[in-house]
């Protein structure tokens, strides 16, 4: 949910937890649509993704973490949907804190990288190289 | 070419340049073994990453960056080898600078998330949470 509409340079986090045990984008943006939608069914339809994979990132969240991020909704008048568990919550909240703070750190080199690259492409705007 | 074998959570940073322009650790990790390693094909070996993909990314790098990162070597007994320009020894360092900045900034987040979660991780070690 982080479409740029300029050509701002923007940062993607992966953080890796251990060895195969890795929270990045994809699984924070899930997270996110889980507790917008209020079902994992819903939220993987409203970020295009599989009802398969969604299931499945979701296990790997709880896996990784040892608890549970997203859970069961007991009770209420739709039944069978999941919301986040506090710590799920919380789980979102920490790693958008941790991009906010990562992308101000970098702001100046990231506007740096951009001036290094955008004059030349300006000037062979459409031209693919290759060799 | 991060691996951990201590459990301290690192990041692994994508930047966004532009919508499909993107730059990762693994196109960082391969321009470093052009570098390392003086072709694109022993570079891409000793990633373990097939010679087209290695190939494909060289091209795609080039082509967002409106620049070469990587060029052709002239001269030299070997021949045919690939060297970085200075443009692609810039943006190696400049990405890993980057990195160096982020993670720094954030450390005390990511401390604070590793212990959200290993003290419910090591009391059900090795259970799958499911639901």
């Amino acid at each position: 949910m982080h479409k740029h509409a300029t050509f701002l340079p923007s940062l993607s986090l992966r953080i890796d937890l251990a060895m195969d045990a890795r929270i990045g984008p994809g699984k924070i943006e899930l997270l996110e649509a889980i507790e917008a939608c209020g079902s994992i069914s819903a939220a993987g339809r409203a970020i295009d993704m599989s009802y398969k994979r969604a299931w499945d990132l979701v296990d790997e969240i709880n896996h990784i973490c040892g608890r549970k991020a997203v859970d069961r909704k007991i009770g209420g008048k739709s039944g069978g949907g999941s919301v986040l568990t506090p710590f799920g919550v919380s789980l979102v909240s920490r790693y958008r804190k941790i991009e906010r703070i990562a992308a101000r750190a970098v702001r100046q080199d990231l506007l740096q990288l951009q001036s290094d690259i955008e004059p030349v492409k300006k000037s062979r705007a459409g031209k693919r190289t290759s060799f």
